[in-house]
């Protein structure tokens, strides 16, 4: 995925039968799955997979808050668009911007947190400088 | 469930393979999942079923706004406790505060602001009046 | 939880937003979620936890068929009630019939085929025997 | 995706954390979760769209019966293959096989039963003539 305004990776996701309710819209808590996948992706895209760094680096990412306004639902067979935008960086952790849209309309924004941890025991870890250079 | 303190629900949830992830803990989306199951939960303890104020009243209730902090993870097994406290209303909205804990830890901590809609087709409804003198 | 028949372990579960689709019912692969949720709480029920399993006898459950009739829907709010009952027991695994009922009516129908394994590197085991001897 | 073999249409799934479980793998619920996707999107590669199908046609399909053998698992950042292949029709129902590989692995393999059934009051229902005649 190209980005469609600077700094801002975007990953399309498509709404299957799986991912809504008997409200006939998407359940609230798959729209951070979606979030999820998009920041999976954005790292790949900068080179860097997370089961490798888990392997060779010892440290994951942990989601330490998020905030969510949820502006218009997402139905079965939406095609929408997640962005992802780092906002804020740390030694130990970033704060991303992460927007989903249909075609214009804006259906949700999030801001989210991640922390860096030691993969093993779950401890407060700095950023490996590589991903800290690139992210 | 009886109340720990003064206007808090409490709901148990306990943790299954199908709420954790490859990391050993529950997926971050999930915690989600289990402040609706709470607030269903206390929505029923205070007389009101969903599904009915569906059929009878065309109100449903949806998930406007959420702020979690994650604090500590829940494992495969863990028994944990969610408990619900209203602590804003309006006309048409409510915002409850829900905490996550096991034992004593506390989990995750989140403010979430529910709107009250009309059920057929999703436009602001003011809340019925029994169930705005109850919660 | 007592048993209904002979053998039987009976297991309710609560339909909630998160289990059902836009169709309006519970979505096709929810139902495994739930049958995995009563064969856990099975073995709780005889005295074996499995996180215990992994870490004293070093063996995990996994499931390797599964043959599910789905017969009627569940919906939001439904309150359903999921048995367990080994039909069939080797050294290495175990069959059971897994039925979910909505009052007198039939939901869904399961056999499910367990095998034991090392938990650290998935090969075949034999189940210790105390379970052995139990399920 | 173009088809492998004749008649079967493929699809790709990437693996995230949302899939995984604590045992380090997919939780097996989850394959009918890509299965279901890859049922849609080899119904879309046919032209039919299933919300226009309910809104125009009164038609939905629904599982009738899964059988799934489970030969090895998924892990975090897999990217597997879905593959579709109709194997029996009949007016108002199909049966496919599915198959789950990654490289030249097969995961697992599933013959799925589906039912044509009427959206407003679930009936069975004939299939429209143009969908019976593609698939």
């Amino acid at each position: 995925m190209t980005s469609e305004n600077e700094n801002a990776f975007l990953w399309p996701v498509r709404i299957y039968y799986e991912d809504t309710d008997s409200g006939g819209v998407v359940y609230y808590a798959n729209y951070l799955k979606y979030m999820e996948r998009a920041r999976t992706e954005w790292l790949r895209a900068e080179g860097f997979e997370q089961d490798e760094l888990i392997a060779k680096n010892n440290v994951i990412f942990v989601v330490r808050s998020v905030q969510v306004d949820y502006l218009l639902p997402a139905r079965f067979n939406d095609e929408i668009i997640v962005s992802t935008k780092r906002v804020k960086k740390g030694k130990a952790s970033i704060t991303v911007e992460q927007v989903v849209k249909r075609n214009s309309d804006v259906l949700c924004v999030a801001t989210i947190k991640i922390a860096c941890l030691t993969a093993d025991n779950f401890k407060p870890a700095v950023m490996p400088a590589d991903i800290y250079n690139k992210v």
